[in-house]
């Protein structure tokens, strides 16, 4: 007899739907929507990546290729992560796929059903979707005062069940840059229960204050550490879907084999446009990575002018994650009220874990004018009801 | 502690890779390698589908789109459907997905651990693959003289486990094509057991005689049939990665919760790349299958030159299926005999099941000079050893 199986019932995609439909439903009457609620930047990817992807495609780049990746690529990220991160990837090591389809496949290669993996909390809800249709069970440390982490939180949720940790820095949704001591602590845990520790670096290329250090430093990700990088944030290619892995030789041998049984292998036309994307002069990246850092203070100095609503400045990633306790709200019917009464699209601080309540995300990767509309449009919204505003 | 996951044992991923690696060793040698184990098209994809993803990369179709698949190409799959299948399914029956992802969410989707999925055999290998991964049971039909489905030997395979039946037609590898009753008699054992029908049909573009038959003339996909389409053998677009499935709607929106999941959406300058595609001229699709024909046609007389093979005209997909028994090798060892002894690479029948053994698959979509002199060199390496060649 058909019938879906269990683990359709653990699946739960994308959590904005709702928020989606009324933004949809408003637009279609013809209001104007600002959207801050995807993770993705408006503005283009850089020309010669664009170029690279068409001129492979001229070049008959269109064929089967390894699953793994093609060498050349993966050549590429051995001498990036050397300047990025000090040390050079064996290529047995590396494989390229979508950065999210890293912790899919990272989980479901590490952690039977009924294992437990660890992440922070706040965290990127693509790590609980995950869990939640494998049958692993997902649990979270809070982060303390500022988005901080504490050792002995995470240390004390460690079970022999205990599988994975995962961490992401620079965070989403909090924008939190983790410090070199934060991260050592965490290897140090790692190391010591002997647990595999999924590093999501997807905002590496994001940061405004502070530098950015990976756990990488204490295995070369030989023994436990896994890097997931992708393209879609730092060099604005969201919809090439391209990212990889750098992991210990066995672990990213199994990851390759799943791709290959269930996708075969990533465009090659996709994959030289990663080879471009690789080579782009420091100076653009630093001159897009400055204008990005002006959308962040112009949003976040706007935000903390909307009464009930308090803003930190995020050292790193892409968003800005206020604070909007004061209005008497909470997250999601804050979200629904700013939609329906100032048309600004925005994601509700609950779907990124408990301790995102009391907060919402905005995307600040759009132009000067979009924030301030959205900030004006707000502020009016929320002016006349500085505390305890009531969603009808 | 650390360890690998318990799936990590069963991935399998490609059984070619002995066959692969002697190849690129010979090859790095300076041999001419005759390659013939891919299942993939010399010829390129048609130009107005490489300018029509050029263009839109340009237009800036280069973000997050929905997991599903954008709109305008689920409705040129409703109505390319209705050309191809008589009927038009509803856009939420549609998921755009590489194909052979499709195999992998269908099975996952509609079974559990432990439960049964029916194939036939020959079969192609993803199907035993993504079973052997998830520890669900693939239970295989022989297929009989010419490679015929009799639907009693189906029938007789079903159990109160069994979740779902693959078909695959035309089918890969042996380029049989299911007849209208071979179809109607599988619909209706599915129907009478209640179970899902997974019919894979991938290479019905590629049809040379005969007609393409679909199960879903039964349910309108509506029911339990699930197709399986894409883009990478009628059109000659394998680097694209890009599928789509058509199936009922509450599976269909499982499968795109879990897209949405692990991978979050298709490249959308990929998806307008489909909607090219499917506004191919008939004319040109016909002229490139005639051309097809004619290779299919050379490669299988040829193929009959040799001592000790015989080879059937398959009536579909691009691969000849020899019977190599007459040469007294099994089909690994007849692979590595051809490879070392006149460098030509193909795929042993033993990788598509029990039934596949006496036989080898090669992809025929190349040139004729390709062809002819594989064949001249398989055909001098045989020579002087009609029956009985015993591979050293």
């Amino acid at each position: 007899m058909k019938r879906l199986s269990d683990l359709t019932t653990g699946l739960v995609g994308q959590p904005m739907l709702e928020i989606l439909n009324i933004a949809n439903a408003l637009a279609a009457t013809g209001r104007t929507i600002y959207r801050f609620e995807v993770g993705d930047s408006d503005f283009d990817a850089y020309p010669h990546v664009i170029e690279a992807t068409k001129q492979a495609l001229d070049q008959g780049n269109t064929k089967y290729v390894a699953s793994n990746g093609i060498e050349p690529l993966r050549q590429a990220i051995r001498e990036y992560t050397a300047g990025k991160l000090g040390f050079t990837p064996e290529l047995n090591q590396i494989v390229t796929m979508p950065a999210n389809s890293i912790i899919d496949f990272v989980i479901r290669c590490t952690a039977n059903p009924g294992d437990e993996i660890i992440t922070l909390d706040p965290y990127f809800p693509t790590y609980e979707a995950v869990a939640s249709y494998t049958g692993i069970r997902q649990v979270t440390v809070p982060l303390r005062e500022g988005f901080r982490l504490d050792a002995g939180d995470l240390e004390a949720r460690i079970t022999p069940k205990t599988r994975l940790i995962i961490i992401n820095t620079p965070g989403n949704p909090t924008g939190a840059v983790m410090s070199e001591a934060e991260i050592r602590d965490v290897a140090a845990v790692a190391a010591k229960h002997d647990i595999y520790l999924l590093s999501d670096e997807i905002y590496a290329e994001n940061i405004y204050e502070g530098r950015h250090f990976s756990p990488s430093f204490a295995d070369q990700c030989r023994e436990r550490t896994i890097i997931l990088s992708g393209f879609s944030k730092g060099h604005s290619m969201s919809g090439w879907r391209l990212g990889y892995a750098i992991g210990p030789a066995e672990l990213i041998a199994k990851m390759g084999l799943m791709f290959n049984t269930v996708y075969t292998c990533l465009p090659p036309f996709i994959q030289h446009a990663g080879i471009a994307a690789l080579a782009t002069e420091r100076r653009l990246m630093d001159e897009r990575r400055s204008y990005y850092r002006s959308l962040r203070d112009l949003m976040v100095n706007l935000l903390n002018d909307i009464p009930g609503v308090t803003c930190a400045m995020p050292a790193g990633a892409i968003y800005a994650f206020p604070d909007i306790s004061g209005t008497g709200m909470n997250s999601k019917d804050f979200a629904r009220f700013v939609l329906e009464r100032a048309g600004v699209a925005l994601t509700p601080g609950a779907f990124f874990g408990k301790r995102g309540e009391g907060h919402v995300r905005l995307c600040y990767l759009r132009n000067e004018e979009t924030i301030a509309a959205a900030c004006e449009g707000m502020k009016k919204a929320l002016g006349g009801n500085k505390r305890a505003v009531k969603f009808a």
